[in-house]
């Protein structure tokens, strides 16, 4: 398996029935707060409410008939572990996720609601838990982003940012693994090379601008932060290179600017969003990163994975 | 001055450089609720966060020079008061926004931060004061929807509608005196008949169904409603005619489902909208209209109106 535009365009081909093109969302209000045109590619509201269906309908649609009746397995009580559920509820198949002992109880009734078998273990042990399992069954286990399958299915998000606002000056995406940037990147650099892709990532897991400083994968020391789902360390190392090649800049972010930004997106944008979907718009907020009035930018928001509880508390919160 | 779908499309043209054409949302995430295949025309991502901006800029640019110059006046601490202020402001015109004591210190901030002059009064002297301001002044009066230039500029969201959804079955339009469904429906009749035109009112302001049954525009008693936005107790004289001509049906809504439903639009949905603009989903809620599981339906949010105190609120409650 190669990676690059045309393996976006055949992932778009195959994941087409299931996903929804989610929409360039202009955001007038955010304008005098960004600095710049604001758009939103709303992928909050992509099925299962965040990118990672793309990616994960990518890759269980490349599987052999064999494969898919084995089953899939994920290690994620997230955003991967609730699209991969979905994803085998669609297509009839079975699918086992492995989720850490304390995960909230809403959580796992979320992924259970959808039909997944669930098997809890101590965090530490979840993918020598997942790998065993996969052992066992037969069962393939289905990568959050170091799979080239996955990779092409979150760059279909880029064919329709370039499709939807071919005259955007930039994009910027949200950074963990290195799944969502490395697919958008791709495709973004391969139609419309004058758009600049910028990524950001939380300052206190700065795993890509370390990376691409010491020039190969490289991980840096765990960490928590606001943004829970771009916990990854390291990048993936299938992503990295992809993401050397096309992303033009890097910028770390603030813990403190995360929340502030996803309280500016639900109040001043509209749209409810978790934490890690509002990092970009944090990057502006605190000069980190910055545009001329005139410029269009888009700001990938990821996902929509925020309870009413959280909700509630940054509206609350000053 | 007539009312059809060219003066529609004669205020689509010239309200164009200065409004959004906002985006008709897909949300997979509220089909389950609603038991259709759901859309969004998300008018609360229209410039000033609502629909209002289309009518008033609609009515502002039929004016003539002398009358931009001696300015414009509204009676509305809402949408529309800050629709107008806002427009006066891209213009360059003085406008003048009576408000009533008592009205909540944020919004009357709200409106004075984008330039326009205040004035306020008894709630019940507000139109009086308002007309003889107009009077003193030479300046216009740009009503809230009783104006067919206002109805074009609301009707070219339903130019939109159909553009963006020419296979939808049905648009669902939250309506209190009437501007936006006239003008929506005008619109969708003239150019896909086949779509169905359904408005939601609150059945504690039933001015569009009492006045269908009576065959004239007929006032019901005036009511407090959580759909703060549709208070009107009776149609537009000017909108009626236009609304029993191509309206297919009206649902009133209980007051307990709106809140629901604003927190469904926010929790599952994604977008924050005031209640107001939730009454259509609500109707469906609460089992007043319903849809088969194939259809395509879309329900217009006509404002964003709600802020962080009034959010956390609906977060908060059962």
């Amino acid at each position: 398996m190669s990676f690059d535009l045309n393996t976006i365009r055949a992932a778009a081909e195959r994941i087409a029935p299931y996903i929804v093109e989610t929409p360039m969302i202009r955001l007038p209000g955010l304008d005098r707060y960004l600095g710049c045109e604001v758009y939103g590619k709303a992928e909050c509201m992509q099925v299962t409410g965040a990118f990672k269906y793309r990616g994960v309908m990518s890759k269980v649609l490349s599987l052999s008939k064999e494969e898919l009746a084995r089953g899939v397995v994920a290690a994620s009580s997230g955003n991967h572990g609730k699209a991969l559920s979905y994803a085998a509820k669609m297509l009839g198949i079975p699918a086992l996720i492995v989720i850490p002992y304390g995960t909230p109880a809403v959580k796992v009734e979320a992924i259970r609601s959808l039909g997944a078998e669930i098997v809890q273990c101590e965090a530490v042990d979840r993918f020598d838990v997942a790998a065993r399992i996969c052992e066992e069954r037969g069962a393939v286990m289905i990568p959050p982003y170091n799979d080239e399958f996955v990779m092409a299915g979150q760059g279909t998000a880029g064919l329709e940012i370039v499709k939807q606002k071919p005259d955007l000056d930039a994009v910027v995406v949200p950074v963990s693994g290195g799944g969502l940037i490395s697919g958008i990147a791709t495709a973004v650099k391969g139609l419309a090379p004058r758009i600049k892709v910028i990524g950001a990532e939380p300052a206190v897991l700065p795993r890509y601008t370390a990376s691409l400083a010491a020039g190969e994968p490289t991980a840096v020391p765990p960490s928590r932060t606001v943004a829970d789902a771009l916990v990854s360390n390291r990048p993936g190392p299938l992503c990295f290179p992809f993401v050397a090649k096309n992303v033009d800049r890097f910028v770390t972010v603030d813990e403190e600017w995360i929340p502030k930004a996803q309280k500016m997106l639900l109040l001043e944008g509209k749209i409810a969003a978790e934490a890690s979907s509002a990092i970009g718009m944090a990057a502006v907020l605190q000069g980190k990163l910055s545009f001329e009035p005139q410029q269009k930018v888009c700001f990938v928001i990821s996902g929509g994975g925020v309870g009413a509880e959280q909700l509630a508390k940054i509206l609350t919160e000053e």
